[in-house]
């Protein structure tokens, strides 16, 4: 295979540099383009075999049907975000092409790929699917190949449902006006480690985790179970029911099986 | 001062087992006491200069009052429950000596006191409230000394609350019928360390756990304010605003002032 060419497009965010130092030290050449860059868009997009799009999950949409047109036949198209239906429904439409869905399960602040989860959701076509499945796999990565639904779904738990618990701490938190010294001073091993991700969560983008809480539809289902788990959880505090939370308890540890040692 | 006998009533259990191995290495003459042990709470309790209850929270009670009346009239009477306001009433009510209300903020399963937290919260008296803060200091803990109401105040969030979400969490999780090797498969940096966390915690005692969120009268406002921050964030998911929803975010972390980079 000769030489591969990547366009990053939206190059210039967090996830963008990263991919672009990723894949330039993988022997790939990279050309990036975003908003100020001054090659644009579909002019990086043309010269590529792989053309990838690093933006906002809200302007997908837009973008792959902007882009599409300029893509050369035997290309393919990608993005990197966070749900994958709807952005792969947006790929498909724009592009006759080869498309990929891909959600790297990591932000911008790891040093390195090792050991790493990357999913990747096939669109239509498997050329440039398996490359990259192999590329990543030799830098150490792990891929997981799935349906945009079944990552959808997943992902309503690992990110929807996990941020949504941190966001709803932090913000009780705020409520109550306890300082931060306070908790620092007064910490657990558990809270520390709770309130360290959720502030960590909550230093990033606050329109990306926006859109990871709206963008994804599976996160309806998963919203309606936890809104019933705290109900569940509410009704036996209120009534002082401590054999009946005991049992709830127990119940979710059951589902556990035999990984006890934590 | 001459050498110091400890009581621990309820020492077979895993923290009393701990707070063995603990003082006996201060130096501390240590007398254990349990429902299957030779010598009766009664029995140690009379010898001691200081009786620790190391007992289920809704037992604390009911111990205080058999015990207070065998107690040196000299002796402290402690405990080491993870509530503060009730247990230290009950044990004012019942003995007339110097009386300290006391929780170490770590688990059994810590190696040693170094770093960690203690609360101390004077009941009565200051004699062995001194003595028993220099003991843990040396020892290389943070001893922090406070009032109960306020002791209870800060665990209705750094206990309360942060096992809440990680239990609804977990209950959802459950619920959705997600399969441990799906989680474990397409898990993010964030979401393993938070269902480590969440399964570290329910695979522990259920009882002392539901005893957290049953015994501390502080709870009830902070759940308050939970139950609110669930239906403010579900208010925009739900009606799709992004806008909203990152002004909800943006306003949690200007309470964090400073502290960004985590």
């Amino acid at each position: 295979m000769n030489p591969v060419t990547i366009a990053l497009i939206g190059g210039s965010g967090q996830m963008g540099r990263w991919f672009q130092r990723f894949f330039t030290g993988q022997g790939v050449t990279v050309l990036s383009a975003d908003v100020d860059t001054r090659e644009t868009p579909q002019e990086v997009a043309a010269r590529a075999d792989v053309v990838i799009l690093s933006v906002p999950i809200p302007k997908v949409v837009a973008i792959a049907g902007e882009l599409a047109p300029h893509l050369r036949p035997e290309a393919a198209l990608m993005d990197i975000t966070s749900v994958k239906q709807r952005p792969l429904d947006a790929m498909l439409k724009a592009f006759p092409g080869e498309v990929v869905g891909t959600h790297p399960l990591f932000g911008p602040k790891e040093k390195s790929i090792e050991g790493r989860t990357v999913v990747l959701c096939p669109g239509r076509g498997e050329r440039w699917l398996n490359w990259l499945k192999d590329l990543l796999e030799r830098a150490g990565a792990r891929v997981k190949v799935t349906s945009a639904t079944e990552h959808d779904r997943l992902m309503a738990v690992v990110q929807g449902l996990s941020h949504f618990v941190l966001i709803a701490l932090e913000k009780s938190i705020r409520q109550l006006g306890v300082s931060p010294q306070d908790l620092e001073d007064y910490s657990t091993p558990t809270f520390a480690t709770l309130h360290r991700l959720a502030r960590r969560l909550l230093s990033q983008d606050a329109s990306l985790y926006a859109c990871i809480q709206l963008a994804n539809p599976a996160n309806r289902p998963a919203l309606r179970a936890l809104d019933d788990a705290v109900a569940d959880i509410l009704y036996f505090i209120q009534r002082q029911n401590a054999d009946g939370l005991v049992r709830l308890l127990e119940e979710i540890k059951e589902g556990f099986g035999g990984e006890q040692e934590l």
